[in-house]
């Protein structure tokens, strides 16, 4: 709301002018930032948030997700969404922060594998209900102790939730309903709408069953293909490699060991004896200091120290990849390509210590690509920890990482215009979003370089496929090309000669056929004499 | 930092874990969205905060900008920013809040068009410095009354300010130094560098001098062309096209009006008496009634009402452009094209009531363009209120908005590969940021069709140019084809008929030099058939 106030010319009146608002103030007046922007973006945005979250609280759960959206249309652009799950519930004390106030969660202060990271989404969405319909969102849940429903909607000013007809159920109840009407938003089939949204939620999550009814009533089951619940990836302590000195000297001051010693050895992974032998011959002082008297040019020689020294890698039970076999399965069922390579890479670290982890398919022919104007045309499936990521393709590294590969190398000679469907998972403990509307990757340098290499091994094996596709086209063509004229030069030949025309044809095609023979060969010769080179 | 707890599986876990945390913990973990990421791009935003701050700062108090700015190297990966302006300066009550407390600000609540916005930017670089160093900013700053130095660092847990080694000074001085410390960045003359930013902010603020001393004590002044501060912009009262129901509640509740009908004369723009008397006849409820007790359905019938009212377009002068001669003016100075089209088209209003304003300029040949291994290729030089944007490209609706042009239409074949300097500058008191690192701008509708609407703008006055210069071509290679067969002719001519070998020759070339003038003639006469048709 705009303030129409004096002209600001002097540094008091500045001082008069000064304002501070909350965070549900800022991302309402940047609902773009949040991604709710645009009317097909924000109904797959309200989705994404929702989905997401009803996936991460049914895993924390050990339950295997069953979710269930609907979508209903009240009259043009104003729309009903209501999603279902079979997940933990809430409480009466958390309900209210989970879906009515921003930057509360259970997710952010842990450094654990999920889909959500905020605590921003959802209560975003509860903020555009009540800014576009005046209302708030429903909620129905049960926890298996209590059952209860509500209204909620958000104090901006304030960033609380204010929580509306509370009401005790009786019945037993396991799960969250969840119900939510939007103004100028559209729901569309299109490969930016909530169905691929699903679809592809369907492909990186195998254990999940998400049923789907569209506003015209027509209805979408995409069930689980595996029984078991992904092993619950483990929380994750830093790993030395990338910790920076403010993040030491944060967990120096919280940590409950006496020394910084045994503060190195309880509250980092990988830290041994070994290593930390090393660590005390590099710094100037005595690691039975007491981590909370620890200055900043002393974290700073640790880090230094750290960086000197051989840990082991991250462990990989903090991430949870969805394995090559699965993908595989997934990619096979869905586009049914000609070939398919698939590559799950070792975990890294990058910046700040956050393990992550890549895994990357390229499809090529069956369905693989999508049509444009009757064109085929490359695809690529971006996800983050499972996610689909549907927008913002542009500023993100994946899409980055893919442009800067010299396709050529790999014989793709035009990449726009090639059958192929690139698939990337970027999994972490923490995923470096662009922007709160998570679906976009920043582009770290690390990050990059692991995208590249996932990326150059599965168009290393794709090459190969791809040369031989050409060597059989060229093959091909020159043999159209030869008999095109052999009838011409049979009926040369047969008046010169007077031999039979018809044997003379079958004389010459069985040439051009023998010297075809000869020249496969050769090629495949020469290519096992530079593999032995 | 992590907490390593309990495995969370029921919604009793969940609530012990639930935790709030503050923007600044948010955008500290997050400081890829306030564009704090990489180590070259780092660098250039900490220069782009303190200067757009700067720069906003003198004109508010309608000052000429004299912005100083110098990077010194202190150790590998380890630099000082040194700012100096000669600002209004900053008082002892704001100076920790406009540099030590995110989301404060004198920007967010109004709408004004300026270049800072959200009151996140210079906060988030002393939390960077913070970070990387443990040091504290220092600043100096006088406003005329009272000078002061002091160090100021944030309590990130609190997002509150702390402000240390205050000193009052006893020289008057105005105007205000920073001075900040950050590790792991890195200084880089490249078209994402401090100097390229200095170099485009200079082209779009001619008013301002901006000396920079780079860190091998080069030094560059972009010295100012024009002796004017632009006209101030005047703050914007909403317009009422573009009001949604939620903002219009908000301002109803905070109005000092009594009644709805002077509450809509006094808080918005371009409400007269008749578009008063028609909005009477389409709501269902008396306009006397108090605006506090507006309910949510009046003010839905209102906005309805609104967009069935011809009002008068928004205000220009809430608005700022740079201006067509000013424009043309810089360009030509820098880039010195062959042939250049500039277009500032009249302010619209997008979602929200927001009045924006968009520039365009297309410079072709010349310096036009940007030189990537010695190919010339197409330079997209993109603005918001005046601040260039470096990042982002891809994420950006300006970007969105040239690629979707058509340029073969405008016989532009292969717009890549062109060597073509394209300028946007888009104005508005709200730039729809994608992210807070504000780089890119949303897709919004309205404006994507007015960047494309004034592309297609300057498209047409270059495309005939560019006929023209293809035209040119065509005949050159034409003449040249005919003249390098004229001698053989010559010569066999002479052999048949026994003249003078070069009089044919000399016969023959003005043959073709008036055949060609001929057909350019014709092609000429068509054109101008084609005009008035």
């Amino acid at each position: 709301m705009a303030i129409i106030g004096k002209e600001i010319t002097s540094a008091e009146e500045l001082e008069k002018h000064f304002k501070e608002h909350s965070v549900a103030e800022f991302f309402k007046k940047n609902m773009q930032m949040l991604g709710l922007t645009g009317k097909i973006r924000t109904l797959t945005t309200i989705i994404h948030e929702y989905v997401t979250n009803s996936i991460d609280a049914c895993e924390d759960a050990k339950i295997l997700p069953e979710i269930e959206i609907r979508i209903t249309e009240l009259a043009p652009l104003h729309y009903e969404v209501m999603t279902k799950d079979n997940g933990p519930g809430l409480t009466k004390s958390t309900v209210g922060r989970a879906l009515g106030k921003l930057l509360a969660g259970t997710k952010f202060h842990r450094l654990i594998q999920s889909r959500g990271q905020q605590g921003i989404g959802a209560s975003g969405v509860t903020m555009l209900s009540q800014i576009t319909t005046g209302q708030p969102i429903k909620v129905l849940t049960g926890n298996g102790k209590e059952t209860f429903a509500c209204e909620i909607s958000i104090d901006v000013r304030k960033n609380e939730p204010k929580i509306t007809n509370f009401q005790d159920l009786k019945k037993e109840y396991r799960g969250t309903i969840i119900r939510a009407r939007f103004k100028d938003v559209k729901y569309v089939k299109s490969e930016q709408g909530p169905l691929e949204y699903l679809r592809r939620t369907a492909i990186a999550n195998p254990h999940a069953t998400i049923k789907f009814i569209a506003p015209n009533n027509e209805k979408f089951v995409f069930r689980r293909s595996i029984q078991q619940i992904p092993a619950k990836p483990k929380e994750v302590k830093p790993h030395p490699k990338g910790i920076t000195v403010d993040e030491l000297i944060t967990l120096a001051k919280h940590t409950k060991a006496k020394k910084v010693v045994s503060f190195l050895k309880s509250d980092f992974d990988r830290m041994g004896e070994k290593a930390i032998n090393e660590i005390s011959k590099l710094v100037s002082f005595d690691l039975n200091k007491d981590p909370k008297q620890l200055r900043w040019h002393e974290a700073e020689e640790l880090v230094k120290a750290f960086k000197k020294v051989n840990f082991i890698a991250p462990r990989t039970d903090t991430l949870r990849p969805i394995g090559k076999e699965r993908i595989e399965k997934a990619i096979k069922a869905i586009v049914q390509p000609e070939f398919l390579a698939v590559v799950t890479r070792a975990p890294q670290v990058y910046k700040g210590g956050f393990p992550f982890q890549v895994e990357v398919a390229i499809a090529y022919g069956g369905k693989a690509g999508k049509v444009i104007n009757g064109q085929k045309k490359i695809e690529i499936m971006r996800f983050a920890n499972r996610v689909p990521l549907l927008f913002d393709a542009g500023g993100c590294a994946i899409t980055k990482a893919v442009n800067s590969i010299d396709w050529k190398r790999y014989n793709i000679k035009d990449i726009e215009n090639t059958p192929l469907t690139i698939f990337v998972n970027l999994i972490s403990v923490f995923v470096p979003y662009t922007s709160a509307g998570k679906q976009a990757i920043s582009e770290e340098e690390e990050i990059i370089e692991e995208l590249r290499l996932g990326l150059m091994d599965c168009a290393r094996k794709i090459s190969k496929f791809i040369a031989g596709k050409q060597r059989e086209y060229e093959r091909k063509m020159k043999k159209e090309t030869f008999f095109k004229y052999i009838p011409e030069v049979a009926k040369s030949l047969h008046k010169v000669t007077k031999n039979d025309y018809e044997s003379i044809k079958r004389k010459l095609e069985r040439l051009v056929l023998e010297r075809l023979r000869l020249e496969e060969k050769e090629v495949e010769e020469n290519e096992k004499k530079g593999k032995a080179a």
